[in-house]
C-alpha cells in the first residue's frame, strides 16, 4: 500500500517541495523544529528502515540530501544544516535536514513551529531557487 | 592541528574501536545516550562540516556508516539505529548511531549512559565482532 510520502512525492498529496529528481523528493515538514526544516525521500521505494535500501537507492539519497543540504545552507540563515534519521512515526524512509543554529536545535522533543501557508510556501520557494542555482 | 578525532583514528588516542577501514574509523561515544551510541569518522580530513566533504569521501562516509550500522543493529538490542549529524562540538566530520527502542533515544539532551570500561570494551567487542561477520 503506498505510504503517505508516496502519494507526496506522486503529487496526490500536496506538499511544500522544495527539491525533486527522477528518483528523490524533498518537501518541508509539516511540523517543523525550524524555518527550513526539510524532509528527503526516495520515490520508489517503500523500505521502511533506511539501512534496508539497496545500495544505489541508498546512496542515491544521500548525494541528493547532500545537495538539498547546500541549498538550505544557502537559503536559509543557519550555522550548518544537521541530519537525522529516525523514522518511527511514518514508516517510509526519510531523512531530517534542520537548518542548525545551535546544537539544541536538533532536538524532536522541541516544540514545531507553527507556520502559515505564506510562509511556508516562501521557505519553499526560497530554497528551490538556491537548488535549481547549485 | 590534528583534531582529538583525527588522532583517535590514528590510534594517538585511545578509543574504543568497532570498526576501521584505511579511510574511516567508528568507535563508541564515550558520553553515550544509549549503549552502542558510536561515532563514525573520516581519517583524512578534518573538514568540520559534513556536506564541505568532497563526494567521494561522503559517499564513502556514508557507505561505512551503513555497515557499522547494520553491526550495531546485529549486536545491540534495539528497533533501529538512527543517524544524527550535528558537529558543534568537536571539528572534524562525524555521524553519530545511536540504537534506538523509541523516537527518545535520539535526543542529545537527554542525560548520558555511565558505562565502566569494562562495558564499553565488551559493547565495542560485540560490534566489532558482528562487523567482522556482515
Amino acid at each position: 500500500m503506498a505510504t503517505i510520502f508516496t502519494k507526496i512525492a506522486a503529487g496526490e498529496i500536496p506538499s511544500y517541495k522544495v527539491a525533486e529528481s527522477d528518483d528523490f523528493y524533498a518537501f518541508l515538514d509539516i511540523n517543523p523544529l525550524v524555518e527550513g526544516h526539510t524532509l528527503v525521500i526516495p520515490r520508489h521505494t517503500e523500505a521502511d528502515y533506511i539501512f534496508d535500501l539497496d545500495s544505489e537507492t541508498y546512496l542515491g539519497l544521500m548525494e541528493f540530501a547532500g545537495k538539498v543540504a547546500g541549498a538550505i545552507k544557502a537559503a536559509i540563515p543557519c550555522k550548518r544544516v544537521g541530519v537525522a534519521v529516525l523514522g518511527m512515526e511514518v514508516p517510509h524512509t526519510h531523512i531530517h535536514l534542520v537548518p542548525m543554529s545551535s546544537e539544541g536545535d536538533l532536538n524532536f522533543s522541541n516544540p514545531k513551529k507553527e507556520l502559515s501557508a505564506e510562509q511556508f510556501k516562501d521557505i519553499a520557494g526560497r530554497i528551490a531557487e538556491a537548488f535549481n542555482n547549485l
